[in-house]
């Protein structure tokens, strides 16, 4: 959807929201209205008596379009200042609570799209690094037609101690892949306990550049509640860690948002975790959502693997995370999910080389072979240069 | 589900977790093995060679029942370490990680209940005043029969200045009403900021309080992110606010949990705005978990108001909130949404007197009789003891 051209902050500036909703050709209207009303001034309208209030706060039906059998699509405008603080800024719990707080909970109701006025995305930021900035951190060439898709492993599975972690590690980063990434599942347990992890597997990858020569960014992942975060975000800073794994889902999006703005200054990569559990469109909140709030790179399960997305959707967040919008960073996609070598052909035809390829058990399975299975996926990735 | 009866920390301590699984009869054994390694260890089995981590990590399909047509109950235990800190202490989000991370981007599985181990749920502390607390701050006898209902009004619609806001708390503090919520809307906008709002919404009430005798509670809203909720939350113990009501999936899960647990010393309303993005059962997410993390009253959609969930939903989210559960305390079922004057007899019948009824917007249909209908409401809640 196309953002609207107005900005927040006057009384005009509306943002326009796109809801999926189930329902029969006679009580659309009627539902349409109850949704603009419940997202905005929540009481019978006959209660809003401020002429103000009436113009400005109560959202207004835009929009109703039949969408296949049973379902439409209805866009509602609701004013910007309603997700905005009194500074101005737009507050991120606030926003999603005028999207999708209360319809939410009608089962018909699915969030769809967003239409945000000049000016909204750019208050939250948006990736710092994205896709160029990860490619430079790397040393990897973005200007000539050398420039190359990335490559991704993942430290797993969870139950490891930290020297078995440790030495996945360093055989990755020996073996040419780019970015090393904890296992989401991977939080504080006893058996790898966090900062004695990071130390480890840090270390692991600063021997390995030094004997290569080659930059490579270990990504621990970050989990908890927002103190616990603050304080692991710093433990990242002392000991020199290139990236960070978050999944925006399970940590709440605002806090999401706050760490990365307040914490980190290395790239970010968003897990999905827990993402299903939004009704929510996923090209919207995975391509679009998280990139706003300061992604520099989207993780998603690729079709044909360990999850039933379809390969359009996947085609829609790459698209989604790497269109120019608002003046924001492009995000790096990084399809996943049950990937393999033999795959990346395929991949890479499918994204080119504006891509991270992430390759997790399917690398494990090698067992003793790990170095060379690793080297053979990081050929693979290189060999087909777009 | 009843929780199980083993201490965390040992390595035998198991979580049990219950999906709801959309499957034909073919298939099933093999998604709930599939479902069993993705929340656990997320590589193929064959990955997994150590032992320990094949005995005490890896997901364990512990039954397979079917639950109508096309559906099975497929319970999972998982190691309850994986969930918590190296410390012993269970993290929020890594718990909501390893119950419903990956598995909710499978649009067949909806998590539907969570067996803990004892000493799990205490861990995260539960209400710190709950149904008895909030009674004992009202000075509502508990004791005898004379225990009543308790009523709760709403301040909106958002778009009112402040002084509408305050002469609207100040009417239904005068009027009787036990509890005064901000409607969850109302964030830190220009036309109402938080702080200025609070102030004057608490001086009504402190004012109505020195007139009548009786006490009342105001809970602001509190949105947005974690620094954000901290300050607001200081605001508020300033300024001698009694209540606060949040938002748990808005402002996040485990910023939710640090916010109850960490800045505020008043009981706490859960909202539940954007609870219905999550493909989580609402018996449990709403009765149980929110409880768990701290939640002194859980507000939630009554039937045949404004949101169609069954009868049979809200009386076993209102007992889910009472029961007796892991030595926390028993949270205040708040049934709301579109509720009247009129359905307050038929209320009490279903709920007796455990229960606090919210009434907003029709309420203030009354317009200029708004105080008369608020005595109403009070009369009306009183009249029916149990």
């Amino acid at each position: 959807m196309p953002d609207t051209a107005i900005i927040p902050g006057s009384a005009q500036a509306r943002v326009r929201v796109r809801y999926r909703i189930r329902s029969s050709a006679a009580d659309i209207d009627a539902i349409a209205l109850a949704v603009a009303v419940e997202q905005s001034v929540e009481v019978p309208l006959d209660v809003v008596r401020d002429p103000w209030v009436r113009e400005h706060i109560v959202g207004r039906v835009e929009d109703i379009t039949p969408a296949g059998a049973g379902y439409y699509a209805v866009d509602i405008s609701l004013a910007a200042d309603s997700m905005l603080g009194a500074d101005g800024v737009p507050s991120v719990a606030q926003t999603f609570n005028m999207l999708f707080g209360n319809s939410s909970m009608h089962d018909m109701v699915e969030l769809q799209d967003v239409g945000l006025p000049d000016g909204f995305a750019q208050h939250f930021g948006g990736p710092r690094f994205g896709i160029d900035g990860i490619r430079e951190l790397l040393g990897v060439d973005t200007v000539t037609a050398s420039a190359r898709a990335l490559t991704c492993a993942a430290l797993k599975p969870q139950g490891l101690p930290v020297a078995e972690l440790a030495r996945l590690c360093r055989t990755f980063a020996r073996s040419g892949i780019d970015v090393i990434k904890d296992d989401h599942g991977l939080a504080d347990q006893h058996y790898a306990p966090f900062a004695e992890r990071v130390r480890a597997c840090q270390r692991a990858v600063a021997e390995a550049e030094r004997e290569t020569g080659r930059r490579v960014l270990y990504a621990p992942n970050l989990i908890g509640a927002p103190h616990l975060l603050a304080a692991h975000a710093g433990l990242l800073r002392d000991e020199g860690v290139g990236a960070a794994l978050v999944a925006p889902m399970l940590v709440g999006l605002p806090a999401f948002h706050e760490l990365v703005g307040d914490h980190l200054d290395i790239p970010v990569l968003a897990h999905p975790a827990f993402c299903g559990s939004a009704r929510i469109d996923r090209t919207l909140l995975l391509g679009r959502l998280y990139r706003m709030l300061g992604a520099d790179a989207v993780i998603y399960p690729h079709y044909m693997g360990r999850f039933a997305w379809s390969e359009a959707l996947c085609g829609e967040i790459a698209q989604a995370a790497l269109a120019p919008w608002a003046g924001i960073r492009r995000a790096l996609p990084v399809p996943a999910g049950g990937m393999t070598v033999e795959r990346v052909p395929e991949l890479l035809h499918f994204y080119g080389s504006d891509v991270m390829l992430l390759i997790g058990g399917s690398l494990l399975q090698a067992g003793d072979s790990l170095a060379a299975r690793t080297r053979a996926f990081v050929q693979a990735a290189n060999a087909a240069r777009h």
